[in-house]
């Protein structure tokens, strides 16, 4: 089976069926555009569990995504997508660089949700851009901007019915859309610590790649915790 | 009279009429954030003739601005008004950090233009921000932010054309707009080769700040240029 697409966090295969992707989660950890890089074991079994859970759930919620099945520890089955090459962010807590951007601390909630569009490009440092920008990319066009939006924003609100009762504040995430042969969104890629800011609801302690970037702890005790206490709300 | 403000190219003074403000053009040259810095002879006058040909085409053509009269060479009455803090950017060719963004080489010509807002804020560095962190800011009103876009993209109407008489391209511009007490917006600041990218039509030869920016050649001598095309085409 080929190899379709190694990235820092995961590799994607083909499989003997043409609808079908073999997605495996890496131990590779990176920050700041990969200057940082480390191999940490068992981060890639955590990301797989966690971004299972959530994509069952998402699907459940009726959100059309990628998701086939967890075949492995560190495999997912998946849809094969023509992923839009922006990265969707939502925020309902300042952190990173919106915090540097807007000059607030950290920490402070938004009355509404922030939606942010990064395009995907390594070498430009994932730039952030407007509605105008995209459409002279043409990387999406206003409708399908439109539409990944308001996906974004449905997409947050089952997230954090989902934290809240897990006692986890979701502080902001990223999201990647693929578009499929009939024109149809869909959401593909991972919804992991690795692209979602958790804090403990109490303390504000980080469960997230934050932990890696910042050098503030054990990367692995986060997501352990952060998939036992979304599985115990899942499953208990 | 007492001095308001007093920016990196220009003062403020109240006057003895509540409703109208003295502006001066001063001849300090300012780029990247401040740290390079000149005193130009001769700048504050250009800008100020160049500036005051712009504002009275854009009033001729029914836009509203803070533009009064010019006073003397480097001074214009204007309307006071209270600033949105937000750089109105409308770019129409690929150029500085848009060309960055985008990794596109400079001088692409853009199929539409494309608006971007800057926050205005000297200590983050001004920095792109879109409809939601301008919502979050709460420096303008979506409604607000859709007619300060209208407006700029209607100064760019009248601008492309006048340029273009002029053999000019008009490659981007930056625009402050005011709140009047009533609720309606205008155009204030300034409308100058500091504040706007001017090119030869047919040499692509720079007419504006960058001249100064990059070291290119005298600035002066590009204004006088922008200024002579511009007044020819208006007098003339
Ligand atoms: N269903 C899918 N079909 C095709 N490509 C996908 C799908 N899901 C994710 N991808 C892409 O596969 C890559 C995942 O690997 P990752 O290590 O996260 O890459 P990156 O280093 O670009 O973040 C990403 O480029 C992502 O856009
Ligand atoms: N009509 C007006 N009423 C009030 N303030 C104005 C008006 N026109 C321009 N200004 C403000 O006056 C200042 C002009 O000075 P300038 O040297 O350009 O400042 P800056 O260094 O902020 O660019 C700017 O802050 C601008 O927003
Ligand atoms: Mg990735
Ligand atoms: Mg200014």
């Amino acid at each position: 089976m080929t190899l379709l697409y190694e990235g820092k966090a995961k590799q994607l295969f083909t499989t003997e069926k043409d609808d079908e992707l073999r997605l495996v989660y890496k131990n590779d950890a990176t920050a700041f555009d990969g200057e940082k890089h480390d191999v940490l074991e068992g981060k890639g079994q955590l990301n797989n569990a966690i971004s299972t859970l959530f994509f069952q759930v998402l699907e459940a919620e009726g959100v059309q995504t990628h998701f086939i099945k967890k075949i492995s520890d560190t495999e997912q089955l998946v849809r094969p997508t023509q992923i839009i090459p922006l990265e969707v962010v939502v925020r309902n807590i300042t952190a990173g660089s919106l915090a540097r951007r807007l000059g607030w601390e950290e920490g402070q909630a938004l009355q509404d949700p922030i939606v942010e569009y990064y395009y995907k490009d390594d070498e430009l440092g994932d730039p952030l851009v407007n509605d105008d920008h995209i459409a002279a990319l043409q990387v999406a066009k206003a409708a399908e901007l439109e539409e990944m939006r308001m996906r974004a924003l449905h997409v947050n609100d089952i997230l954090l019915e989902l934290c809240q009762k897990a006692n986890i504040l979701l502080v902001d995430f990223k999201l990647e859309f693929g578009m499929q042969d009939d024109g149809t969104l869909i959401l593909a890629d991972e919804v992991s610590p690795d692209t979602c800011r958790f804090w403990d609801a109490q303390t504000k302690e980080k469960m997230d790649k934050d932990l890696y970037r910042y050098g503030l702890g054990s990367l692995q005790s986060g997501y352990e915790n952060i998939l036992s206490r979304i599985g115990g709300v899942i499953h208990g």
